[in-house]
Order: C-alpha cells, then structure tokens, then sequence
C-alpha cells in the first residue's frame, strides 16, 4: 500500500479555489431532466433535452482521476462535475468535486451559498475547518488523513491545508448541481469592480494602504 | 418633512454585525407552532407550545422604533426580529431585522447561510452592494435613498454603508426564522480559537505580520 | 420624536386591498435570476435574463417613502414590491410591501396563499388579528402601536385596521415573490362572474336580498 | 349500474364544513414517521413512534364507505383521513376525504391554508368553482359528473354544491398531511372572539346590523 | 347495497402497472401554471398557458367512473389521472389514479419514484402490502374491505391484489404531479435493451435459464 | 501508476446490499443539528445535541480508506457514512459511501428511495445501469473506468458490476443523510414474512416453485 500512496501522491496538483459541488435543489418532476446546454432559454436551472435523446453519455463525465495542477498561489486546484459538466445532474440536487493540494497547499476560506459538503481524503493528511456563525464564530477543525470524511455545513466559511509533505488528494459531494464557490479572499478583495478601500479598512479595522496591498494581489 | 428626517436621524446608532432575519423554512404542518424556547428538547429550528396556549404576545415583538447604538468601531447596529425575539416565527420561514448607521456607519461585508433580504431605507442614504460567486466575482452595487429597496441573494457576500452626513435606518425582511449572519472579518480574522495566520497569510497573499495585525483588532 | 412622528403621520394614505409580499419558493439554482419580465415563455415563476446583463437597477425599486392614496372605501392602500415591482426577485422567495391606512382605516380581511407575512408599524396604531383554522375558529388579535411588530402565518385570514385618528404606516415583508392577495370581500362576493346568490345565501345563512346587496358593492 | 347509483345515493348525508386532507409536507428523512399521538412532544408535524413497533394498522383506517351526516345548515359533511385518522401519513405529504352532499347541499366556499385539492364524483353532480386570487377575482367554475376530475390550487377560496335532487359524493386527495380548512363563514363572521361588527361593516360595505344577523348564525 | 356493489363490481376491469399520480412538488409561484402540453420547451415540470386563457376545462377531467380493462396477464388496470391528463395539476404536487383489479387480479409490486400513495377501496377486498428498505426488508400487509384507506410511504415496494371473486375498484391519491411507476417485474426483467442474463443470475441467485424465461415473458 | 492502481486493488472486498448515501432534505434552520442518537425522542430525521457541546469528532468519520469484505454471494460490498455513522449530517441532505467489487462482483439492482446518487470510480472498470419508469423501462447503461462519474437519478432501479479480473473501488455522494436502499431481490424476495409465492409467481409469470426456489435464496 505505502507505494500506491506514493504513486498517487505524484498525481496531486495546483490551485484554483472555485468548484462546482453537491446541493439540495428542487424536486425533479419527472424520471430526469438533461441540461441542455445550448438552449438560450433562461430557467431557474437549465432547460431539458428531449427525455427520448438522452444518452448515457448525458449521465456521465471522464477525468476525475486526473490531478489538477497546483502550481499557483495557494497550492491547490478543483475540478468540479457540476451541472456544467454533467448534463444528467440537472434538478437532481447534487454534485462532485476533486480538490488537489500541493505539499503545504492550501484550499483557502470560502462558503458554498447553495449547499453542504462532505469530503473524504484519498491521499495526505488535510488540517480541515469551519467557522460558526455570528456571535460565536467558533473554529471547529481536525486533521483528517486517508479514509476520513469531514462535513461542511451549508453557507459556512470553511478551509482545508494540506499538512504533509506530499500531495493530497480529496473527493467532495455537495448537496447541489451548481453550488455556488464565494473565495472569501477574491470576493472580498478581488471584486469586480472593487469595493472602496476606505469601506473595507474599516471593515477589517486596518490602515487602507494594507487593503490596497491585498486588493493588488488579487 | 425635513424636520421629521432630521428627527429621526437622531435615532441612528451603533454595530454589532450579526442579525437575524427572513429565510425560506420547511413547510409548516399546522397554522402555526409558537417556539417553545423554554424546551430542552432539541430540533431542527424549535419544539413547540401547547397551540392552546398560544396567545397574542407570542406573536408579536415591541420596540422596532428604538435606534440600535451606534457606537462602535464599524458605526451601525442590527436589531434582529426572529424566532428568537418573536417566538411565532418558528417554522414559517421570515423574519425582520432593524439597522442603524451613524453617519459614514458601515454594515460589513457579510453573507446570511440561510436566507435572501429585501432591504428598504428608511432615513438617509446608503451605498449598498453585493459580489457574485466565482469566478467573476462581479460587484453589484448602488446608493440608496429614502424609499428604496434592495434585495441581497441568499449566501453572497453584501454590505451597507452609510455615505451621509446624517443617520440612517433601514428596515429588511430574510427568508429564514433564523437566517444567521456570517461577518467576513469577524468570521475569518476573529474566530475562537484563531485560524493559524500563516494560513491566512497564504489566503490573502499578504505577510504574518499583517494577518497579526487584523487579527488583533477582533 | 414627537414632531417626526406627526410629520410622517402626512404621510399615511388610502386603500387598495391586494398586495404582493414574501413568500418561501423553490431553491435558487444560481446566484440570481433575474425576472425576463418581457419574455412571451411561462413556466413556474418567471424565466431569467442573461445574468451578464444583470444591472443594480434589477435589484432595486423605488418609492417606497411614497404615502398610499387611501382615498377608497376601506381607506387603506398597499403598495407591493415583489417579483413584477423587483425583478431580482424571482426565484428568491422574499418581497415587501407598504401599507397606509388613513385614521380608521381598514386592511380587509384577506388571505395571501403563497406567504407568511411579518409586519412592523412605522407610525400609528393598528388593531391587527389572524384566525385559525377549523374547528376553533381562533381570533388571536392585538393593538400594535409604532415599533411593535407581529406575524400572520401562512394561508390564516388576517386584517389591519387603523384605530387613531391620524394616519398609520406599515413595512411588511412576506414568504414570496408572488404571495397573492385573496381578500374575502372581493373574492366572495365580487368575482367575475358572481358566485350565485342564493349559493353564497345557504353559506351565509342569509336571505338572497343580503347578498344581492353586498354583491352589489364589489 | 342506475341500481348501484340509487343505492348509494341513500349513503349520502350531512354538514360540518372542515375536512383534513393531501398536502405536500417536509421530505421524509426515513421509510415513514408513523404519529405518536399520545406523546406530550410538540414539534411540526407530530413526533413518531419507534418504528420497530409500526404495524399494519398504523397505516390504515376504516370507515370512508360510510356516508357521512348532512342533516345540518349546508347539507353536506365531510370526512376526513388525516394524520390524526391515520398516523402512518405523518412527514408523507397527502391525506384524503370524503364528501356527502344531500340534495342541494353545499361545501361552502373554504381555503386549505396547505394543501392543493383534487376531488373526483362517485355520485350525482356537483356545481364546482374555484375564484383567483386580485386583481382578477376570476370565478372558474364547472358542473361535474360522476367520474369527473377537478383540482382547486393550494389556499384559493373553493366550494361545492350539488346541483341535483338527489345525494351526492365525492372523494378528494390533499397535498398535506393536515391541509387545515378555513370555511370563509365561519372564520369571518363566527370567530371566538368575534371580529368587531364595525370592522366586518367596513369590509363587506353593509349596515353593522347585517352583520350582526350574520354573526348570530354562527 | 348489495345490489349496489354487484353493479359496480361489472365495472372492473383490465391491466397496465403504471399509472401517474399525487406527489410534492416545487411550491407554486402563482395561483395556477395550466401546463401547455403543445409547448416544444421543456423544463422541470412543463411550461405554462397563459393564465388568461385558463378554462375550467384545463382543471378538469372526464371518466375515471369507467372500469379499466383488466383482460390482461396480471387482471388488473390503472386509469391515471397526472398532469398528463388533467394539465391544472402542473406544479400542485398531486394526482388521482382509478384502479380496477378482476377477481384474484394483481397490481404487481412497484415502487413510485416522486410520490407517496393513499388509497381507498370503493368496492371488494384487497390484499395490500409494502417492504421497507434494507436490513428489514419488513413486509407491513393488510386485507382491506369496502370504505378502507391505506398509505404506502413514499418509494417504497408495494402491491395490491383482489382476494375475492368479486371485481374491485380502488381510488388512490398520490403527491405528485407525475408520480412515475416502476413495476419491478417490467423493469428488471423487461428493460429495453435487456440487463444481461448473467448479472440478473447473480442478483436473484438463479440460474440464467430461470432469467431467460422470466425475460421471455417481458 | 499501474502499481498504484495494481496495490489498491487488493483493497477491494465484499458485499452487503445496502448503503446509506446523500438526499434532500428539509431546509437546516440553524448552523448545524447534531444527531443526538442517545435521544429517545424520535422525529422525522433525529433530535440535535446541544450545539455548544458539538465537537469536531461530530463532523467526522474514519475508515472509509479500508476495503468492504466482498465474500459473499454477490461479490461487492457498501461501506456508508451517513447520519447514523456521522451525526453532524443530521438535517443537511447529503451522505457519502465506499463500494468494493471483487472480480466480477455486482452491487445488484436497487433503489434509493430519497435520493440521486453520483459515483465515481477510482480503480477497476465497472458497467453502470438505471432503468426508466413505465412505460418505456429503458436502460440506459455505460462502462466506466478509473475517473468516470455517472448519476442515478433519484427512486430510479440502477446496478454496478466490475466488469474486469481485478477489485474496483468506487465512492459515491447521495442527496439525503438517510437515503435507504431497496434491493430488488431482497425486498421482493427475502422480506419477512415473504411475500405469498402465488403473487409473486403472477408478478413475475413464472411458476411457483421457481419463486419458492429464488425465496429459498434470500
């Protein structure tokens, strides 16, 4: 076993801090609705394919095994299978993520708007946590390893950090087909336009050249 | 109509950051289930009283008039009205919440894990805005005056600022008995215990020293 | 206070009898969809516009500072903010309302299908009250002064009536985009076309010549 | 069969105006939740019993063959099957009922605050309506037959009147497991309290005397 | 009545094993969403008419009085009335099914996918069951006589079968627009194109010729 | 990788039938709601611990990296972590599973009674099936290997079968903390007490004594 850990260990990646994963959405009205993704009509959702041309190819996605390349800032990289990129999850309220992480690597602070998540580690030793909400704002976190799952409540800030000297690899469910990723990091300061300086010092109760230092890194 | 908002402005308070408002519950299985907030019983939102019991008070809540006090680092204060404060509201799904800004007072950017608000000011003016999840991250955002209403979706990023030189109120509506409040700042930099810093030095991209730095002001 | 009260007491309008409020709908899908207001498809709520073409002014409405025209037989008017006023409302479960009454004047009984709604009393007094369901037919009914807030669940009949002599004003917020508005008057003894007399006389246990008259005023 | 349907017209029989029937509840989170109608608990829905100790009966009930009594003001009595008729329904979403109407007997018109109907005749004809909710306040109405279908959408005013000289029923499925009933009449003019006579005056634009001879009969 | 029951019993009639029926779907945004059956777009559910060409017509159905025909290898026939038939039902979470079984007539077990069942027996007796999930896999059964309602929780294997030599009749709501029916023997063994014998040996514990000659009869 | 792939191939073990995966379910009405599974309070999910007593431990599970003992009849088994193996997925809709495949093993037909299923595999290769609803019963099946994903969408009858001399692992995230699991050949077959054989035999259209020899295995 130690080396087809060390074997998979060569396949964990690089960065991106956005996934599409697993949410509670609302009941399908019939056996499946296949996205279709090249209608132009706009639902909540997406529209369906003619049930009588789905294919199994519309319930289906290759690559998961594929490690995603962490070669950026924060070391680590997801790769979604949402609705986006399985057709067939459309109305059914769930989806899958893999996440690599460099040695060190980091899956930096974020919420899911739209659903909760359960990861489960294949390879590494990931230091894993979530925050509570207002007042408390309690950190609960845990070290997980090979074989240990961990939840994360829906619309909690939550992280994992890679703490091992080897790549680590993880599969996540979310309770959505398109959970939605808010990276507090680039939201917060990498807005599109951004938000005023003045307003976020006084959110993080700092001088406004340090938000202008982290508003230029992202 | 000058002098009534001149009044009124002196009302305009200060923060705390945290509210609880509207979100959108199970379905209730009778007219109504008054929370039981005495109960030791634990559920999913509250066990309820006798529906026998229930009388007018239960229902209701006093002194959404009162200004919340201002005066506080951020210059604004959320006075909530939810299951908590109105014991009725358990199990049908909305709540209210009041909020005062001292002039130039900042509601901080923060996300409610279990509700929408629909927000109406009520003196005064307010820039308002909210970020879209990744990766475009794209900052929505307007100023409000005397009159206007505003909706932030469920799980984004959104904050209010007073940009006046006179208070400001405003009145929202969640779609949660219980929607919780997730301050960015407080969440990330001021959770109990700490999130390591070289962790959220790696998140923001900036120095130890900086992250320190925040982290001392929560 | 004293003269910003009376100054918004100006305010205070007339009737109207229908409103759409908050309501809890079907889980979002994505971070917003906005209402296509001009699209000719129908399906359950409204289909969306490009989000990438989504603007501040989606999520807003104005003129909700505007005093109601209460010049009407009940002397009370709604003035709605829901999903056709807002139309970043649609698929987030959430809408407002505005209600004037002029001294004395009466929110009829109604029912709103698709909602909860929770109301805040921003000047005046109202007498509000709702009524179970059968067998008992409950009045669960209380005198609200400014800052009292109370809740009618889901599906109960409900009223407001002004009970002071100057203008009252009130911010509701309700479970839906389209809660819906049945006031029992209108629907019962005004529908179009008229329910028969003498059908509607067996469920009032009233001659034929009541309910003519009664039908003759809606 | 003109037999079979005079034999059962003399099943056919009398009033009460509220029914408990089919609404679509909270998802199960188990195979079923039979009630326990003698805890002391008190949650949404009803607490359930250990499900090793679930039988057959649980899940049955005996009786809707049996007509019910009209001899009373409206001529027409309904049956219910709820949860608290068969507490294997409970978390599951749908009750049923059944309906006698003597000859000329009304349902009169009522709102299920939680639950869609759809009523099917087994014997005689029933004059049919629901009305839309304002603006429109649009009576859709029809004669139905034995074997005849309709639907009355969830918490719109409805009712059902037999329209021919002899008895008549119906049986209905509800989206709730206990839809509640709101009999217009009942709830407006025969609520304990009763509603002011002035209030009720204003609503219906008539004289307080008329109401008052309306609220004596209930 | 007895006379009436022997009538009614020449009603009864033939097989199909799927039929469309009552579940809890999307919550409605509107007061009706007539599916418009002609529409090429396909959503979750079906796209709607325009509800001012709504018709009392559009919530109505004609027939479900006329016995199925059961001259078929099981002996019994389901009438389903699903948004199929009745286009009202669209997003109200509820559907009716008639169903005829001849003397010893079966409905075979079946699972429905998006809906819980209740029935009622209008005329015989039937022997009904259902299993719950794994470990127990409990059969819950029951003999059922004239006037007798019975509920199968949502998903769950369930059967009836005639035990008299009578024709029955049986009227069931189920909580969905489009229950879905998946009769175990039909989708096992008569899938189109086949699941191998090999894998159906394996799952039965048989040996493949036992599969082929069940697959024969499918 | 080949010696990756070839060492985590003798993780690959034994069957059981039945797993507990990811639904859908009722709305969380605050952070989270630890299953409390001391309680013996039963409601529809399961009571919550004291939120301040909740520890990391109650969002974590350990062992899902070791291999199922795939000795028995079918060659597969399911390892679940659902509520009752990780009480912190209590009220949040989502639950994960491990399925080992000995050589040719077969994870045999069934359903999920309250939940879609998304699986991935990550070694071996394995044909993948759903079978539609009446009346088509279409199959629509894939063979997947190392990375692939494919959806079951929710109630629908659905198999996996290694289809290679080597083990398989596969993970899978299913839509409800409690999904359930129906195996065809056990419920149908092997429920307690059986299902009587003339039924079955009528079901299945095959004689007697070839249901009383499948009910032998079971």
């Amino acid at each position: 076993m130690a080396n087809g850990v060390i074997m998979l260990c060569f396949l964990v990646l690089t960065f991106s801090g956005h996934y599409m994963v697993v949410a509670s959405d609302p009941k399908p009205l019939q056996d499946f609705c296949v996205a279709d993704l090249t209608s132009s009509a706009r639902v909540n959702g997406v529209p369906c394919k003619d049930p009588s041309l789905a294919q199994a190819n519309d319930f289906s996605f290759s690559g998961l095994h594929i490690s995603g390349n962490t070669s950026n800032a924060v070391g680590s990289k997801v790769t979604p299978v949402g609705v986006t990129q399985l057709p067939g999850l459309n109305t059914l309220g769930i989806s899958l993520v893999r996440i690599d992480y460099a040695p060190w690597g980091l899956n930096p602070p974020h919420t899911h708007p739209r659903a909760t998540e359960i990861i489960t580690v294949l390879e590494g030793s990931l230091l894993v946590g979530f925050v509570t909400s207002n007042p408390d704002n309690r950190l609960i976190s845990k070290i997980l390893y090979k074989g240990d799952v961990f939840v994360f409540p829906i619309g909690l800030v939550h992280f994992q950090q890679n703490v091992g000297n080897v790549n680590a690899v993880a599969i996540a469910g979310l309770s959505s087909q398109n959970p939605g990723v808010i990276t507090i990091a680039n939201t917060v300061f990498g807005s599109n336009p951004s938000i005023a300086n003045d307003l976020l010092a006084k959110a993080f109760q700092v001088d406004k050249t340090i938000i202008d230092q982290i508003q230029g890194m992202f």
